[in-house]
């Protein structure tokens, strides 16, 4: 990863901004910025210097890690203390941004505690969240390693599905293949919602059994090297009723309308207008509860959203989901979600697994 | 869970403060007065009303889970919006509670567009953490049967260890054992760090492989029906040396002599000290580079924070880790660390679990 350019890039962007300095404590946009993987840190970035703090507990790991930082470990105090008496020492910085979307009331409060005369605290846009969200190539790839190991996962735990079989059983065996393939931790808690609990778009994984017939949702996403997959898939258990199946369709329609429409320049809005459209025209557009996708990389959310009235322009290098579900209450719902990066001319679909209606 | 009594306690604490209402946007404070555990939703408490905002996606699960609260969906702007938009129509509020430890600035920002007239918001102590910091028998029943079952965990996956093993196997086992036990998600990401490895605090496991020798250490909890549990063991791998065996004894002894000053009214402070000072005089003092150990329950970090210099007494119902360490940079470390909660008299250490020296 090219630190030193992100590092570049975050610089100008302050400088559009007039700011002197911005305090990053995102621990995503840390990582980004400086390589830096633990729990807890600040950076802050000024014209001159590029400053991390951390405590004793990363010492090491932050030796390893950080890249294009000066690195302090903290002692005795809090780090974000640590990093307001070092910002009181800076007389040449003015206006110093802060992250008003991830910093609190309070940790404001123990900023704005010491800083240089006549300074102040400006509230920064999410400066770096704008840089995150066109990623560079080494990103690219490693979304690409972490979505392609998605598939390769998927398609070992429906082997397994059939009735009887609980969701957490499931979850399990698919977790179990994503840590042995490196993996370090999930990007969200599974869902693997079977028969009427399919009909909840975030129905985690529970100890309830696949019925004999209904649809089995699957929604995962693994990290590897810090960054996120994500991809949903529905099979069905048993005979499925004319109505799922009609159900299913529908659903993988409208993702196919709205991978259609990725390309430079579409709005996100119209990429959901895309999927939204189709399912209304089924007369399912109110059983889709959600918006259509979200960008994901070191985060599984992160901007831009795809979203209904959403302006961002798509560019060449956003990497973003499109999932449209369809969820009829106490009966059953259906999800296809693949992850997409945008290229030059339309998209490719890091998640290639078929999504032809499968029964088991 | 009794959340009618939890509610009551929070309109107490809001009378002792003067306040009208309290918004509560962290979701583990949301989970204990209403018992909604999705991952979006705004929870606003006043003397005569506590009402719960989520969206669309929660519409299911938030009439299933949530007691003690009435439901809105709201539909078209942000979650916080519509509480806000709620709030500006309740004319009798004139002190706002917010949560300056979790809620953002540009959070407040929003919540302050439509105020009724008259009305502020005013920064409010952490008032639900304090009522969560002692928990109730149901609470402590769970936290129990998880710490239960991170014990049974333990013992299947020590089971396995050996050297050229990869530490991310040993995760994915104990992951493997703790899905089929229920568990729908670890409370953090696992520590599994072998040999040289174990130096750093928190080495989350990777690929690298058990060493024919040295200690291999295993840090990990579950979530049962929302609550934490949390244990460290440290076990070594072929024949030790001398240094290491009277590292891990320094280790045990300062962990047994903490759990020996767990009693109702000593400060956490004190806990701290007791654990410090035995390593102090082993010369490994400056070695012990974090605080003894933290509260748990609905979150894996909450308060008191077991540290230097902390005053907090101790209560009959507070369940605290303590976890001292020792950390030698590029060698090898050790934790040894229990979950307990306070009793009338002592504590009941929740992870019943060897600690003599292990070598396999």
């Amino acid at each position: 990863m090219d630190y030193e350019a992100r590092l570049q890039r975050a610089r100008t962007a302050l400088v559009e901004k007039r700011l002197d300095a911005l305090v990053v404590t995102h621990l995503p946009n840390i990582r980004y910025l400086c390589g830096f993987s633990g729990s807890a840190g600040v950076l802050v970035v000024s014209g001159r210097s590029c400053v991390f703090f951390t405590d004793g507990r990363y010492t090491e790991q932050a030796h390893q890690e950080v890249r294009a930082a000066t690195i302090r470990i903290r002692k005795g105090k809090s780090t974000l203390a640590a990093a307001t008496g070092w910002l009181g020492h800076q007389a040449s910085l003015r206006r110093i941004g802060i992250d008003g979307l991830h910093l609190t009331i309070a940790e404001r409060n123990v900023l704005a505690k010491s800083l240089p005369r006549g300074a102040k605290l400006v509230e920064a846009p999410p400066l770096i969240e704008q840089l995150r969200m066109v990623k560079d190539i080494d990103e690219v790839a490693e979304i690409r390693a972490a979505c392609h190991l998605g598939v390769e996962l998927f398609k070992r735990v429906v082997k397994v599905v059939r009735p009887g079989v609980r969701e957490s059983e499931l979850a399990g065996a698919l977790e179990f293949e994503a840590r042995t393939a490196d993996v370090d931790q999930m990007a969200f808690p599974t869902i693997v919602a079977a028969g009427p609990r399919s009909a909840l778009p975030h129905g985690r994984a529970s100890g309830a059994p696949v019925p004999p017939q209904g649809f089995v949702m699957f929604d995962f996403g693994v990290i590897l090297a810090g960054y996120c997959s994500d991809m949903t898939r529905t099979v069905h258990v048993g005979r499925a009723q004319t109505e799922a199946a009609r159900v299913y369709e529908a659903v993988k329609e409208a993702q196919q309308a709205a991978l259609e429409r990725v390309k430079p320049g579409v709005a996100v809005g119209d990429v959901d207008r895309a999927a939204r459209k189709l399912l209304q025209n089924s007369n399912l557009g109110r059983f889709f509860t959600h918006s259509t996708g979200h960008g994901l990389g070191l985060e599984i959310h992160e901007a831009p959203r795809v979203a209904a009235g959403q302006d961002e322009p798509l560019r060449p290098g956003m990497v973003i989901t499109i999932e449209p579900g369809v969820y009829l209450p106490g009966r059953y719902g259906v999800r296809i979600e693949d992850t997409v990066v945008v290229t030059e001319t339309g998209c490719e679909v890091l998640t290639p697994c078929s999504k032809q209606f499968v029964t088991i």
